[in-house]
């Protein structure tokens, strides 16, 4: 189980490992979002993503003796063990969606790690990592659904709860990108301790609003498709087991936003704050943006989570943003 | 004149208004480089660049009464001059090249600013300033030969000494990029006083090295084109009568990047550290990635100065990078 304990622990693994994230600001962002925005750039993390959180925090707390680590993802969970692995020494073995962006796998291989591609529509992913794990001995780093990787996510609490104190703020909504609910849980669990005034709301991409429906049921459902959003980063199926009951007591209601708008939200934090995002890390920033009415407060904070994304792709959205 | 007390000055009226920039690294921008490399992203400095620093230092310097500032510049200088005088209260008219980029146009103006545009081919822009201060009197804000300007430029060298011994990094040349010297002298002179291990050296578009030949004479000299690269920000045509003898006495030599090296660096910065940089900003970073020969040690430190790039440009260096 992840409790604030096992947070604080993860920190302590981490120090000088991970990167404290800066909170950025902007004049002219506040006056887009009718209201002050707070912006945690955990694009700036070590391999661009807030999941080197999750990845060092699990693979610092394995067994001595083991042999390696195997993780499934489509890049960024890849990069955050695959990072976390070289430093301690250890293999990895990444399975990867063939469709990934080249920007993720390239930095995952860049890493060290042995890339395994597989076709996301005829092949099954955790029949093929089951194998290789099993195979030669490597230990499976879940991108979620696992106690460290939950308590690696929540570090990020444990810097935002004084870096808000800091700016004035004690009460603000802190929205979240959202795919397993990895992050928004381990945030979640990290601000109840730390910054009781600061309150998790999950984003996600519109049509895979998973977790938005999920808590608004009180049960975890299910997207309806697989693919189909450019939010790469946060298309998973259905909350984790261990995720959602952390989130259900929480945090919520939960916000979507299209393509299109996260898309935008990429063009203004290159505009306004000089950060690279990509669309799966920008759809809080959106959320913050473009729902302005379906958040309350004078403050918002939003964790912009990742950055990883090919350069056509960010062409793209600063041309349409 | 300027010296360490002056810019610790600088730094505590500057307390809580300027931001401590991150200093970032990547494993992948280290095998690029060829040894450890260090980058301070000033590009997530208040206004995007380094220059509010120096702007902030030089209006809360003023005397009481003050009526309001004039400021000459392309953008970057503008807009920190701007965001100073709207926090104090005070009217600012920025003389901009109508030629200058519309992200740093918009920007000033975004900024509260009443930007007064001028031809750089046929109208007197020193002329067109001393006339509007004089006719409304504003105080006249150089954008680097200026005592006070030069100590908040300096400020940035407080915040980078503890930030490289923290990374253990005693000795290092510390790549600038360098227009009319005022962030060069400013960190130069900080670091003299502060971390004597790191030294400075400027970096140049190639065709615009005014400081690396008046380095090397000992004397200043002047460019022989006043336009035609693409780092707008940085095309000075001659170091400063303040800003030369502190860099003739403590930096170089200079080095000089070419413009299609400096939109690599962007594309570089883009992909190994999410960071948005300007041309004129990313000099410094292709210096360190391309000019390995002529850097000494086994850490080389860079200053990511800016990042207002509007996103045509910004979209063509990343497609040619």
């Amino acid at each position: 189980m992840t409790d604030i304990a096992r947070i604080r622990a993860a920190a302590a693994r981490a120090a000088g490992r991970v990167r404290e994230t800066p909170l950025l600001s902007a004049p002219g962002l506040d006056a887009l979002a009718g209201r002050r925005l707070l912006v945690k750039a955990e694009c700036l993390q070590v391999t661009g993503s807030f999941k080197a959180r999750g990845g060092w925090s699990a693979v610092s707390a394995l067994p001595a003796g083991t042999a390696g680590v195997l993780a499934c993802s489509s890049g960024n969970h890849a990069q955050g063990v695959a990072w976390a692995a070289a430093a301690h020494g250890l293999p990895a073995v990444i399975v990867m969606p063939a469709d990934a962006p080249a920007a993720k796998i390239g930095g995952t291989r860049a890493l060290g790690a042995e890339v395994v591609l597989y076709d996301r529509a005829g092949e099954d992913r955790d029949a093929l990592a089951a194998g290789l794990a099993a195979g030669r001995g490597l230990a499976l780093i879940p991108p979620f659904d696992h106690p460290d990787v939950i308590a690696g996510q929540g570090t990020i609490g444990l810097e935002l709860a004084p870096q808000a104190a800091a700016a004035g703020v004690r009460t603000a909504e802190v929205l979240v990108p959202c795919g397993g609910g990895g992050l928004a849980s381990g945030l979640a669990l990290a601000l109840a301790a730390e910054a009781p005034g600061l309150r998790v709301r999950t984003v996600e991409p519109a049509g895979f609003d998973d977790a938005a429906r999920s808590l608004a049921a009180g049960r975890r459902l299910s997207n309806p498709a697989a693919a189909g959003s450019v939010c790469d980063a946060i298309l998973t199926p259905t909350p984790g087991a261990l995720t959602f009951p952390i989130l259900s007591r929480l945090a919520g209601p939960g916000l979507a936003v299209t393509d299109a708008e996260a898309l935008a939200a990429m063009a203004v934090a290159f505009r306004h704050l000089r950060i690279v995002l990509e669309p799966g890390g920008a759809v809080a920033l959106a959320a913050a943006l473009w729902r302005r009415e379906a958040v309350a407060g004078d403050c918002v904070i939003v964790i912009a989570s990742g950055g990883n994304v090919d350069p056509g792709l960010y062409a793209q959205a600063l041309a349409t943003g």
